[in-house]
């Protein structure tokens, strides 16, 4: 390819932590390789594409790009728009191909989750139908950890640290004030895998500490099982917390919440959950006659750059350094993946999964990380996450005393194409 | 006094970051003057002292007590049992002064809110009544920071620091995902004060910053209001975020929340909050026809040890100190008070007020520290928080990667009296 060349960087659906790391790790990589023209940034994802919302990021400051190892959420923009099979949304396809070639795009870096990897594989093969020459590469991006041929996806190791701590503090609090607040529920992300609610099970060393139980979507969920589980607890300790993923499922696989479908699903066809604190409450004040209050964290748990998890942010640059080397090596329409080696010390190198394989694959709690009873983790489960949510990684405290964030500067190109969408 | 008159140390209320450094600059304090004998402690506040539910604190260990600092809610206890008046809770005051007397306590140390400087009060008066010697002091302790006669509660600055952070963090994962996701609601505690809500005004730096509005329970709250500020913001930005204290009222007066009442009231007989952020969202998605969400923090937010304010701990813990020290210079029914020096420079004393004039003050969010659309905050409210939430506290990092928690060993005192209660 020539040295005019130009890379697209984009960022698909629910924010990370440490997703700008891994725009970092790409845009660094790619402007010192000296095999690549212009990094362009695709505005809100494939949205930016489609409508040729495009801006230049190697124009940015140098301190912008280095400071996105330090800022949460997509500076890029992200967006939950999805392409479909190739035949139900094919002006679509056609249009990003249009605007690679206009802007000349040979490269196309995608970090997101299973649709954005079918995204990025539909485009590579109508590229390579068009004979227009395309590397697309995908980067891991989820909280929920659920994509397969990786040990893990950066952005769960820095929520996993948090909500663990969350648990930790939270845990103390009901523990001061049980004699009126006797049980705290506290509800995470996670939609149908319980990776992040089985990552509080770190706070748990001792049976005093919290999370006291720990509900996770593997696992099917009763509510007679709920309340036989408070009981026990509280009449052990005086006190419960409860840890529940917001994707609770019955022995039908059917959401707990009434309200799973009454806000419809999302743009990505996923139930919109939601509701699972408020119902567990009710059902806990009424049936055990206990107090009970909830933390619903939100996107606050994904965002939480403050305590993120160093490891986390490093690997994340990794994974977007090592997908541009990749390119630049000639691999195309692979995701890069973490691989964990084998033994008691951590170590993680990066590996390739092609596309459609990560698009097509989901990746569940196993049921030896999850206790006999359904309601908690086991010492596998913590083996797992430990090591993943080590060190703290460094923010930038403004005057104010709480941390800033860096804002991209967003020098638009100019638009060749006529307008789409 | 003899040299046998012991302290006890007793923890009221909602727990906050840094009761537990107060309370670990009276233990430290009592400790190293000798002129106290054992430093007891109040298993859950006085409901401990009712149940004579009492332990050694002078056993534990150095590391223990040292750990106080580092450690969030209430270790030795809280709880939210109120004595009445004198009359009406004529028996609960006995028997306060039964146990102080069988125990030879001769020094409250109480680290609580309003009604708390109310009980101390009253136990005062009481003692003197019936000749007993016995010294009263309190400790200011709310996250809501609606005590009078001191600049700023403990506790109040770390969970200013951290719903700061909270905002500018959740706020960066609005302004990516803004495309479906295009508003988010903050609710923060805070019941009849808005200083918590208000101290998110700090993370608004610039007009993109979130939060773009901040509701206060000052300022009377219309759903009419919100709908055309919402309205303004998002034609402006494409986005909202909004931070809504718990306690919003209207124009009579009247909480929001139809589940204000629907829960009753709590054992001090204040209003069960809860529900605004779960109705400002419905409102929002009805009127103004965009999704919004909701991150309710609830009392991880007044137990975020891992990104405490430093200014807080210390000054927190030289509260404590300070009532000892004033203690054995003679003073008597005071709580101590945080005096903030005139000048730019911050620099923050300690002062002296009377227990029954904290009991029976409140402070509010005053005027000029909010808009005149009564939709966020002036400079004025940042140039008061602003110096309160700078530095990091420590915390101790445990083999799990997460924060570990001290927790006393809780030698119990025996039992002298006939059970009560």
């Amino acid at each position: 390819m020539g040295s005019r060349a130009n890379a697209i960087v984009a960022q698909s659906g629910g924010p990370t932590t440490v997703i700008n790391s891994s725009a970092c790790g790409v845009i660094q990589e790619a402007m010192k390789s000296g095999k690549i023209g212009r990094v362009i940034g695709a505005t809100n994802g494939i949205l930016g594409v489609l409508k040729e919302d495009l801006f230049d990021i190697s124009a940015e400051s140098a301190e912008s790009i280095e400071a996105l190892r330090r800022t949460p959420a997509a500076a890029i923009g992200s967006c939950r728009y999805k392409l479909k099979s190739i035949e139900e949304s094919k002006a679509d396809f056609e249009r990003v191909l249009d605007v690679f070639k206009a802007h000349e795009i040979r490269y196309f870096f995608y970090a997101g989750g299973n649709d954005s990897m079918d995204t990025a594989d539909k485009v590579n093969k109508l590229a390579a139908d068009a004979g227009y020459e395309l590397v697309c590469m995908g980067i891991p991006k989820t909280v929920d950890n659920d994509l397969a041929f990786t040990d893990h996806c950066p952005g769960y190791p820095s929520v996993a640290k948090y909500v663990a701590t969350c648990a930790a503090e939270a845990g103390k609090d009901t523990e001061a004030l049980y004699t009126t607040d006797t049980c705290t529920i506290l509800e995470v992300m996670g939609r149908n895998a319980g990776w992040i609610a089985a990552a509080t099970g770190l706070a748990a060393v001792t049976p005093e500490d919290a999370p006291h139980l720990v509900y996770m979507p593997e696992a099917a969920f009763s509510f007679d099982k709920l309340v036989r589980d408070v009981e026990e607890v509280v009449r052990r300790l005086g006190r419960v917390f409860i840890v529940a993923g917001e994707g609770l499922k019955d022995e039908n696989g059917d959401y707990i919440t009434a309200d799973s479908g009454a806000f419809g699903k999302d743009s990505f066809g996923h139930a919109q959950l939601g509701g699972v604190a408020e119902m567990l409450k009710a059902v806990i004040e009424k049936e055990v006659r206990i107090k009970a209050r909830f933390n619903k964290l939100g996107t606050n748990q994904r965002a939480a750059m403050h305590f993120a998890s160093l490891t986390d942010v490093n690997e994340a640059y990794m994974c977007g350094q090592t997908a541009v080397r990749a390119a630049l090596e000639g691999v195309n329409g692979k995701m890069v993946t973490l691989v964990r080696a084998e033994g008691a010390k951590y170590e993680c190198a990066t590996g390739l999964a092609g596309l459609k394989d990560v698009a097509n694959g989901e990746k569940k709690v196993p049921a030896e990380y999850i206790n006999e009873a359904g309601n908690h983790v086991t010492d596998a489960m913590r083996d797992y996450v430990r090591p993943l949510v080590q060190g703290e990684a460094p923010v930038t405290i403004g005057p104010n005393g709480v941390p800033v964030f860096m804002r991209f500067e967003r020098k638009p190109l100019a638009k060749k194409l006529p307008a789409h969408l």
